[in-house]
């Protein structure tokens, strides 16, 4: 046993400063962004204004969500007490698969205790049942999906991130005969770029292959009602499945994926994460319920964001300070080092008490550390302004290059019509290109 | 695509009638073991009474569970916004994973989204990358167990269940220098029975292997404060690591391991399925907490969950209804035919307001269907009077045989310390030999 233990020391030991440990934050309901913050035991609270939640419109403090939570929790309790098919199965878990199901124009849906086992126990099932069957995966897919696919031990070809030349070249020299299934983001989570639904789309019709599209960024925060990105092209038809979660734009927990009723009813009767565990709580499911009915005919929060996220970008491109995409609300700023990254982020919260996680490994490669700033709906302008001006106090302070030119970064104007989006994220070289270490 | 659509048709249709659907039931707080069913859309509610719930104790519905869950609601919110990383990490989260290092006397806990989550993402890390890592593994581990060890990789090697002379054999068939890793229940989900935790320690010491023990239908309900079988036995400190549910026993959601702080350091620095998600909702931190505190300084709700069970016991005996183990609170009573044993449920709640889920495939082998009964903590002397009425009826009315000589079924006496345990279940022989088809 002592064997064990030294082993796990000396793995630990080798993390040396990349070790963890967890920033403790209790939101403020009612106040977000704000939050009172402790570093350890016996630490004292600090105020701290959020700037790295994937609450991203704030439908964890919405009354409507609060009050749904608790009218439940007042009428049936805290667990759901067994799993789906034993005794766990609430009237909010069928309401809210059915108002997924609507949001996304599919015919079922089916609910996840989080977006991780969505992707892992969904895509084990869509790709491992079937034999031949051969997965086309974007380069930066998320963790989940890429352990759904290895779980799932389907043959598998990764196409450069949002290359959809790299994509049509796979699926070209791919027998025509073989089960397709494509799997990517629309929103990619670190990076913050769109991926070229229409195109892709283009291409799984060519080679009559199944999509499986990961909108966990995206659901709650655009297109019509919050169904995502697809369906803000019109696509939403072109891909078989969509994948998102209870926890980012609906401000709670959970996952699921949407499609065609076969397909969710397979994935229903043999996906393992889904069978063998207790469901979420009824009281969670009501409090998603709520919020994906809101967010359905609110278009207040949508808007409070984007004009957040678009001034934040301007602020950004005149002090010189990169960021990733300009596409979407995840404002990736690179730092491309991991000390220096970390140091950028404990001035942030320091000196100015705003808190921006930095990103390292597993969560990005080595040479691609950067600070994954959300702006949220719950940001006011003044809020916005603030951070720029930290963000820029911190980038002087450490010295951390600034973008020379702006045709070397993101520009505010590379909207989802306009300008092309940075393929380069993900191979070390662009990145450590505009960023310092 | 239409490929898959008709590949996945197929794969629906052969599984015939084992095809779920899944009743609706909202459990009442303050009234459990009361709930309404539906069974689809349209159909009215019906008034029942719960027999399958893993919320054994009830706590689901304890008052300070639900305020712990409100209050924590208004002061921060309904979801996390995040994973532990990335601003995932409140108070709460903090205090659970100290109150249960404190009731396992463990140096340190962490915690998952779920039960699942905590067997994949933690056997995964403390199987998978220590090299020449050999695992020994009861036949009838839980679905996450197998999982999280298929994910590790690591060779294994499976005892037949709770089979300690079988278990001895593998473990001095191997070679003494690879690191070795137990892992077991202590309260067989299906079955009931439970693990000889003593003889299993006593191996493990004499062959310097790690152990994992699963107390998911134990903690809460076992031992002083709550702390489960091995607790019970005194036997806490023998077992590296104690995995438990907060879905059960503490009647919330979520999952969560126990152990050296190396280890459970190493799980939360390389488990992917507690990295790549969003951590549990702060209020269901709040209430499992609640429920944690509650446990382990009121005997009430064992002391009552003890008294169901050992009068159920008495009752089902009487009327030579067998079921399979006595040892703990679950009782299994064998069908072994799937059509019959659905019959029995459904008659059970048609007939008698009374809700026991049939057990099938996946969760039990074919002939080993079983009604898994659970008493709880909320049901009354008169409940369980009525219930074992109910399943006398059944009984006679679908002409299921019932056990001649209370000799060839667990009897009541077999308490902890008395009978021995029914090895027999998971291979079909006996099952079979005591129930009808
Ligand atoms: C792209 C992507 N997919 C899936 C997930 C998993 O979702 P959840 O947090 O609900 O488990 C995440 C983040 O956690 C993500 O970024
Ligand atoms: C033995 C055992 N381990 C683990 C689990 C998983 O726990 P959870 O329901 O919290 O995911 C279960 C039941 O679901 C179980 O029966």
């Amino acid at each position: 046993m002592t064997r064990q233990l030294d082993f796990f020391a000396d793995e630990l030991k080798r993390l040396g400063d990349r070790r963890r440990s967890f920033l403790e934050i209790d939101r403020r309901a009612g106040q977000f962004p704000s939050a009172t913050s402790r570093r350890g035991a016996g630490d004292a609270d600090h105020e701290i204004s959020v700037w790295c939640s994937n609450d991203y419109l704030g439908m964890g403090q919405h009354p409507v969500v609060l009050e749904a939570v608790k009218t439940a929790v007042d009428a049936v309790g805290a667990g759901s007490g067994g799993s789906r098919n034993i005794g766990g199965t609430s009237q909010f878990h069928v309401l809210l698969e059915q108002e997924l199901a609507a949001l996304h124009r599919k015919e079922a849906a089916l609910l996840f205790v989080s977006g991780y086992a969505a992707n892992d126990g969904a895509l084990t099932v869509l790709t491992g049942r079937m034999p031949g069957t051969l997965v086309f995966s974007d380069e930066l897919n998320h963790a989940s999906i890429i352990d759904g696919l290895r779980h799932g031990g389907a043959e598998k070809r990764i196409f450069r991130h949002n290359d959809t030349g790299h994509l049509a070249e796979l699926l070209a020299a791919a027998h025509p005969d073989r089960p397709k299934l494509i799997v990517l983001e629309s929103v990619y989570s670190m990076s913050g770029d769109v991926a070229p639904l229409a195109e892709v789309s283009e291409l799984a019709a060519r080679y009559r292959a199944v999509t499986f599209l990961d909108e966990v960024h995206a659901v709650g925060l655009y297109g019509p009602e919050g169904a995502g990105i697809a369906a803000r092209e019109g696509l939403a038809e072109d891909f078989t499945i969509v994948m998102g979660t209870l926890g980012k734009g609906f401000g709670t927990a959970g996952g699921y994926i949407a499609g065609p009723a076969v397909l969710v009813e397979a994935v229903r009767a043999f996906s393992r994460p889904f069978i063998f565990t207790t469901s979420m709580p009824p009281a969670t499911a009501a409090g998603a319920l709520a919020a994906v009915r809101h967010l359905r005919s609110s278009e207040y929060e949508r808007t409070r964001l984007r004009e957040n996220t678009q001034l934040l970008h301007r602020l950004l491109t005149e002090r010189g300070i990169p960021f990733l995409s300009a596409r979407s609300h995840i404002v990736s700023v690179p730092v491309g080092d991991d000390l220096l990254c970390r140091r950028a982020s404990a001035l942030l919260l320091q000196g100015h008490g705003i808190y921006v996680q930095a990103i390292n490994l597993p969560s990005v490669r080595p040479g691609d550390e950067l600070l994954r700033v959300a702006p949220s709906a719950t940001h006011t302008t003044h809020d916005v302004r603030t951070f720029a001006e930290a963000l820029d106090d911190v980038w002087t302070e450490l010295g951390i290059p600034r973008s020379g030119s702006s045709a070397t970064t993101a520009r505010a104007e590379d909207g989802p019509t306009g300008g092309a989006t940075r393929s380069g994220y993900g191979t070390p070289l662009p990145l450590n290109a505009h960023a310092g270490g």
